[in-house]
């Protein structure tokens, strides 16, 4: 039979990464409890019509399509938001606002490449039913407190605000959301890239020299050379102050989904062109599911772009301590001292391959786990054993009736 | 718009069953690990070929299928075992054993029912490389301390292996698979139903009172009257008395799948025919998928069927304090005292609704909030806040300066 290998675009976490995506995921979960956000979940799979019904061509080509045996028209999600407007717009009687958090897999069916894959997992904080500019900043600040609390600390936030966006283009007579399109792009294809774009859709040379310099503008003051209502953007800045985050304005930031209606964030990498995470506000969504008129604002952090920012070092295995056993007959001891351990919250293996002694010493190494002890007859007799760091060699003899200590040696380590 | 639902067979996770199942999650995670086993994480879907090629046609069946978009075809996992099979048949270099756990949703076309759902969470041990009992019964002890962990306590453990059964059924000239499938419906159809289908596949008198008897057999002394190498099984029941498990002999227990070839078990919970978690040794599987010849046993617990048995109640929320604001001047305060609060790890909502203070306390009632602090004038003014325990109605006076009292009340109620 042939070898088989995860599904093109898709991939195993064996238990180094694992550990880390733990990691990751248990502080977001942290953080965004502190925040005030509460745990949903939602189905892998959606019905068809409701995946495609806000996203747009461009994600509909990206969905994983099925139907199930009574030919139900079904989908893998590719989102947290779609699923998330779903529940508020059929649960009329859930509190409001209601902050949920969701973390988990999706799936889009993209080109892979480097850190991109078709399954990929995502953490959302949404706050729903608040069109307070409050809202806004929480989620903004929570999502960089999760990636701070992660130890990463090279970030900047951008923000905008579609309603300015709309304003000025609006004001040029111009088709906002495809004039956009050719602004989102300025990072990828450059200035002359966008002028040109913009100049094939037969915007006039006066428009696209405005447009230019509308884009690269930067401050509050600047915007209100090219629109009058700056209100939010300018709330956001200041809340954004008092949980200490300095987002800069970037009128160049459009945030590819078309359902953004108002501010829109990201969490760049200092120093490259690389999203960390993003967001913004939609109220118009749930209302369009068919629920009633309710304002929402969320950000998303990519888990496995996470997972390449992550610095920190969890090591191989989550095993403490292997108990070897010298032969046969101290095995039972070995799973007493194992159970006794366990009980104090320590990670414990034992042999369960009947290897001699030399051969458990290399698997420990081999898997990394930090401490061993050894028990044969002299430390049955003796009823003191060695607890012993692999990784410095250095041995702490402990009495098997004050097992607590192994716990000690472990935390100072 | 119509309103959508979750596709039939599954079901949303609002934050009061989220915060249930977290539980159960996080204390398998913690249980899995105490034992030895480290986390893998496979994708949600596999090469249709890999989860068709030993689970049999009944499994077939029940597979989510479909093609990407480059016509490959795939299928959504069934469960963790197969993926889990591929992992290690495709990675010779993994240290043997391999002890992983996996937790996670797992997909079934199945006839929805009372708690069965189409979409289920899975919380899997297995042990990878070793061919000893040991093994077999640590896999055991470790689920049933999980359960313990959980608040489950009337639960019975019930063990079989396959070889007596074949050993048996082979004495008999019968063929073994096809009879066990009817001794499996014992608890289903009854004594005469497994005896009326026996009869219809033409299995003799004799040799029908013969299995109905060794069926019904529960001790060791008198399997031995049917079959002469009862070792493992005898081992096993030893080996689960050092883990403070006592398993009951079933020689009716034969669970459905077919790749089993040593130990069964099935943890059931007593007084009812609901199995909570069950296993068993499967030592061809690994080498069927193209790997090396690898032994391998594990355990599955079913946490949709623990969602109903386990009895704790965790709240509705995870929101320990909700900071209200009498008016928009305090709300500035509000938000400065919750990031105070936030960095002792306590999780805390404000309002972002600008909604009355009646109006914001009936929403932490309706959310159910435990503990509320308001904020005004008078607060800023004198320095000193209540602390409300929304539930007793008690308040306590806590100083600005000194908001750790507040962890002490919270911990304390």
């Amino acid at each position: 039979m042939t070898q088989f290998q995860p599904p093109r675009g898709t991939r195993d976490l064996l238990p180094e990464e694992m550990i880390k995506r733990q990691f990751i995921v248990n502080t977001a979960r942290s953080v965004f409890e502190k925040w005030g956000f509460d745990p949903l979940d939602t189905p892998a799979f959606e019905d068809f019509e409701l995946l495609t019904a806000k996203g747009g061509q461009a994600i509909k080509d990206e969905i994983y399509y099925f139907k199930d045996k009574s030919d139900r028209e079904l989908g893998l999600r590719f989102d947290f938001t779609v699923p998330a407007a779903r529940v508020i717009s059929s649960n009329s009687n859930l509190q409001r606002p209601f902050r949920r958090y969701q973390i988990g897999p999706v799936w889009r069916y993209d080109r892979p490449g480097a850190g991109r894959y078709r399954e990929f997992w995502q953490a959302d904080i949404d706050t729903f039913g608040s069109s307070s500019i409050d809202a806004d900043a929480e989620v903004v600040a929570c999502a960089c407190e999760a990636l701070q609390k992660m130890g990463i600390s090279n970030f900047y936030v951008r923000i905008n605000n579609r309603k300015i966006m709309n304003a000025f283009l609006g004001s040029l007579k111009l088709d906002a959301t495809d004039i956009m399109r050719s602004i989102d792009k300025l990072n990828k294809i450059g200035e002359e890239g966008v002028k040109e774009e913009l100049t094939s859709k037969k915007v006039s040379e006066k428009d696209i020299v405005s447009i230019m310099k509308f884009a690269k503008t930067s401050s509050i003051e600047k915007i209100k050379e090219f629109v009058d209502d700056v209100e939010e953007l300018e709330q956001l800045v200041d809340r954004l102050k008092k949980f200490n985050v300095t987002a800069r304005i970037d009128m160049s930031l459009v945030r590819g989904l078309e359902y953004y209606t108002g501010s829109v964030f990201e969490i760049m990498q200092e120093g490259s062109n690389l999203t960390i995470t993003a967001g913004g506000r939609y109220d118009n969504m749930i209302e369009g599911f068919g629920g009633k008129p309710t304002p929402a604002v969320g950000i998303s952090l990519g888990v496995d772009r996470l997972m390449e920012l992550v610095q920190l070092n969890f090591g191989k295995t989550k095993v403490d301590v292997y108990i070897a056993s010298v032969d046969e007959k101290s095995k039972e001891k070995c799973v007493e001292i194992a159970q006794q351990l366990r009980e104090l919250e320590i990670n414990v293996e034992c042999d369960v391959m009947s290897r001699p002694l030399a051969k458990q010493l290399e698997y420990v190494n081999a898997k990394g786990i930090k401490f061993s002890i050894v028990i044969g007859e002299k430390e049955m007799k003796s009823g003191v054993l060695k607890l012993r760091n692999m990784q410095s060699g250095s041995e702490k003899e402990i009495e098997l009736r004050n097992l607590k200590r192994v716990l000690d040696v472990i935390k100072s380590s």
